[in-house]
């Protein structure tokens, strides 16, 4: 996906879950982006001087910026519409702004605190207290999250947005000691079917080998 | 609008920004939308029962419940693929789909707590300090939105969701005594324009008579 002949720019952090769904949706088409990896820890100046809130992604394209990951894949779809990672059904596509939202707000403040302990000091344990929570509550996330699934392949019937919206969250879930609960074999057959497609891979961060 | 044929029902109160803008968008479709009218003051039983932060704007379509505005409104523009409220260019959607989440974010937070005061103490007059902070705030943001719409029409070129977001924002901001200010004649006029639409009257509230 890295070139110099695009126009879009977009500037990410490999494990950041609003960049990682980004990317995904970006690898599912024939885009091609120029990515720029910001740190963590260092203000990239592009990144300063593009978004008041100074926080990643951040795509340009010509005179456009847009600093909102949901907008950004509107944008890219918009682009594409040859590719259906959007529903045709009004209530499907319904369905999967619903999930991408669920995933980027509700499931991301379930598992977030206990993220960002491991994220930041990765050699110490988390506090007992929020492993022990968090553990429980995305117990809850997976148990409505598999109702939901039921027996489909994916949420809304084919891969979708949803998928990539929910695909970083698990993966951080898991690669931080939070597996998918064996209840969960839906789930379970779902994330196999996420991880099967070739975007799956390069989405991956290189600090998540473990995942591939 | 009011039906009992259609299958959509929408939960809202007509001088809550969220829900005014999903009206107006509702008012420039031709689909048929069964309305029930919440008070501020009053949870709503069925809002209660279908969102768990028991806000409105809440639509059901079946056994779709959608309980976010800028979802429901695409939803509603899902359905309609004639009507334009949406740009055809990648660039203008982004654009229209900016200022709809600015409208909502930005500049709500802006008027916000002004407006509050008002609405829930008409008889007394907002604190001075309250009062002057948000003429000030108010006074940049158009500033920003006079830069934008140029000698434009309307914001993306031609009417469209980010009017349907931007023009309960005005209304409240102008009932309450925050007029457009004189310097900026572009905007008095992109006003005028959408005043025009029969949309506008429609979904007007009725203790805002003066505006019409």
């Amino acid at each position: 996906m890295v070139t110099t002949e695009s126009s879009i720019t977009l500037y990410q952090r490999p494990d950041c879950p609003f960049c990682w769904k980004v990317r995904l949706v970006a690898f599912e088409t024939k885009l091609t982006i120029r990515e720029i990896v910001v740190q963590l820890d260092k203000k990239h100046p592009d990144v300063v001087s593009l978004n008041p809130n100074a926080t990643v992604p951040v795509l340009v394209d010509g005179d456009l910026v847009i600093t909102e990951s949901a907008q950004i894949i509107e944008y890219l779809l918009d682009q594409c519409p040859e590719i259906q990672l959007m529903p045709s059904s009004p209530k499907a596509r319904a369905k999967a702004r619903q999930l991408h939202h669920y995933s980027d707000s509700k499931l991301g403040k379930v598992l977030f605190p206990y993220i960002k302990q491991k994220r930041d000091s990765p050699t110490h344990e988390a506090s007992a207290e929020v492993k022990e929570s968090t553990r429980l509550a995305w117990f809850d996330e997976q148990l409505i999250l598999s109702e939901q699934l039921g027996q489909s392949e994916f949420f809304t019937g084919h891969f979708s947005v949803a998928e990539c919206a929910l695909i970083p969250r698990f993966c951080l879930a898991i690669t931080h000691g939070l597996a998918i609960d064996e209840s969960f074999q839906n789930l379970h057959d779902w994330y196999a079917r996420c991880a099967a497609r070739p975007s799956f891979l390069k989405a991956l961060p290189e600090q998540f080998p473990g995942l591939a």
